[in-house]
């Protein structure tokens, strides 16, 4: 499994978000980022190209890592599976990061702008997710909503984790948020049309 | 049950998609749409900060009816069953307007701001249908991933009807989407910490 390394990418982006954490994210400059990394501001932009890139970086080694995992999932697996297939090399690649990981999330739910590229990469995952279901052979619906589906309990687990202490729950809060979601949608009556619409008068 | 109905707002709406599929969304202007409707760029601005919000305020009915569909829902309903108990209001309200809004996903599909744009509106509702969910009593995690299945749901069911001719289908589209995704979480056998994670060896 790839391991984090505090090579110059990784320095910088460590000291990229430890200063928007202190300083806040308008006021780093690429100049105090490179400072603080030990290296020129050269050197940032041959990595990145504006200082919100930083945050969003690491997102694709959590692509990779995600979609070589579905891509590899047994060929018996069925879509979300397939998708879920990906959560423990996930939760290995994060093992190490709470502590940044806490400071990134903290850093994007205080900026309207960083939380709409969130989104929008968040978005981009799935999509991919989707791609490499339909690669297996998955029908189009379902590829759709296996991704969604695995991408919202990522995202569930993800909000959970950064919010407590120990580094190595993340398998454990992955594993509890896809029983919830099994728990949410299993919860009505299965099958047989329109059980879904309660007529407006209903209210028992 | 409010219908669309073609009064300067709607009229403008309607003249702005059909210039929009016409001539292309960056090439219409503001005038042109006015003059379609037979209204002046003044009408315009009454209503719309410019010509992208156009495109985006039929969403507020939308967000409207949904919200106060799962806010009435039965004491008794799941999380999932209050966020589809919208799922009859929308395809009412959605049944008129079929080719409109096939020229309008046309437009978004086309143009990557505006794809953005939507996703950011999506999520706003997925927000909104969260916090409904947790004036109901629905505990946290349970409410994010309601929010999220139901939204996906509709989503794919919306992808499905604006590609096909028959205005009444939404319906019978919703529910399909919905079994779907039942089956889709139902797919992997239940519970029992870490089996979504199958070994690195592991591949029958």
């Amino acid at each position: 499994m790839t391991r984090w390394k505090p090579d110059a990418h990784g320095r910088l982006m460590q000291s990229a978000i430890e200063l928007f954490a202190e300083r806040g994210y308008e006021a780093t400059t690429v100049a105090a980022i490179a400072e603080r990394a030990g290296l020129t501001r050269r050197t940032f932009f041959r990595y990145f190209a504006d200082k919100r890139e930083v945050l969003f970086s690491g997102a694709e080694q959590l692509v990779t890592v995600w979609l070589a995992a579905v891509a590899d999932a047994p060929a018996a697996a069925g879509p979300l599976a397939s998708v879920t297939a990906g959560f423990e090399p996930l939760a290995e690649l994060f093992e190490e990061r709470l502590e940044l990981a806490r400071l990134r999330a903290q850093i994007i739910a205080a900026n309207p702008e960083l939380r709409e590229r969130e989104l929008v990469k968040l978005q981009g995952l799935a999509s991919e997710l989707e791609r490499t279901l339909l690669a297996r052979g998955v029908a189009s619906n379902a590829a759709i909503l296996a991704a969604q589906a695995g991408l919202t309990v990522f995202h569930v687990a993800f909000g959970r984790w950064v919010e407590q202490e120990d580094p190595a729950a993340f398998r454990r809060l992955l594993s509890e948020s896809l029983d919830e979601l099994r728990e949410v949608t299993a919860a009505a009556p299965r099958s047989g049309t329109q059980e879904w619409a309660p007529t407006r008068e209903g209210n028992r």
